[in-house]
């Protein structure tokens, strides 16, 4: 299954150039993940609650065409990969045409908030299962 | 006493008018009054595990003249105000021509990090209220 | 009349003490402030293409209660007052349960885009008032 | 050659795992490049000013280890690949003990300020290459 979440472009967002900044790309995407998890009754502020957290190990983005300040953008986002240790995500950020605007990854590795790496209980390990397959 | 901290203006920090974001003096002014109290023995990480926290209840910035991408700024801060529970630290953001491109002024209440308004350390206040008449 | 605009936290926002930095806030103004721009018929990127800047000449924020991951703000936002060579709006953030957890208010100066104070254009002078006796 | 480059953790580049989020590391990157740029005798800012720029268009990032508020970082960048259409920039984020905190890759084209990609100019060419070799 694949999930879509608006984003206005915020004019903080913006640099120089006249165009949204690489590093805003990222946190668009942790909004559009922590999104998908809270709609697939795993809100990522439970999971920390609980002591499992995510952290980001790998993150890789292609940048295709610029987005601009007064433009909405779409951030979609799937599961791309679920195992007991790891987790992925991939993402289109699309503009108000339709094009891509970027491509993104990231890889996420279970963890007990000190930093230890832990096995996805099981239910969790379901849930996501179930998204990356829908 | 009044310390001066340089900061590099980063290209992630300026917006399509080309000039610094007004969001972003407020970071340097954190980081420049984390240093000052850094170098008067009193590093904020330290402080923080011992249970004190310096929230930000008040924030005032005046904008003179912007700032540009390639210069950089020295933040001049020094400790306006103690109080057993509150303290202030004023602001100076100067351009490479030494001309103001800000004023600022923070006020912070003393807690202990759950939200709890506490008195200042007697060590504590005693160096910041050294600091404010250095 | 005071509008309101739905602030998603972002992970990204928080910080070690565990709530939104205060610097997320000045972020969540100016969207707040430009979104209301965009209803009133003034969306700030066509202004922008025009030659009429509003860049931020004075920021006060007053911090009364944190925000959390998880958590959606209301951002209030009114203009508050209008010259034709200053424009002020002022804010109130809400938490989920109503309560403020901030107070703010902007002020502008209209510009050329060069640095430049100019008067107002009518038309937009005309609708700031309005919305300010709305 | 490679270059290293000092980053003092900002409070406001932690989230409320305590660490320091990994968005930061993005602009951290870009600092110690066009410092590297800079000492090189390219500041980016004369290069934009001459019709050149330099988007980011891949971003690879992988972390490590978790770097805290209170912390130095270095920031190690070297040029890792110069054609007349494409320059790659590889980094590692170093802790204070030694250990990488993160390793990187950016790969830029050069455009001309309007979206159009250009060959880089030979001055420059050969500057980044005997960078590149150094």
């Amino acid at each position: 299954m694949t999930a879509s979440y608006p984003v206005l472009v915020r004019y903080a967002e913006t640099d120089q150039m006249g165009v949204v900044h690489h590093a805003a790309y990222v946190v668009w995407l942790e909004e559009a993940r922590t999104r998908l998890l809270a709609d697939a009754g795993l809100p990522y502020h439970e999971l920390e609650q609980k002591g499992l957290y995510f952290p980001v190990v790998e993150l890789f983005l292609r940048y295709r065409r610029p987005l601009r300040y007064g433009e909405t953008a779409q951030v979609e986002v799937r599961v791309a990969e679920v195992k007991s240790r790891r987790v992925a995500f991939a993402y289109r950020v699309l503009r108000p045409d339709g094009e891509p605007a970027a491509l993104g990854r990231t890889v996420h590795v279970p963890e007990d908030g000190r930093g230890r790496a832990v096995r996805l209980p099981s239910s969790v390990f379901e849930k996501l299962r179930a998204l990356a397959e829908a």
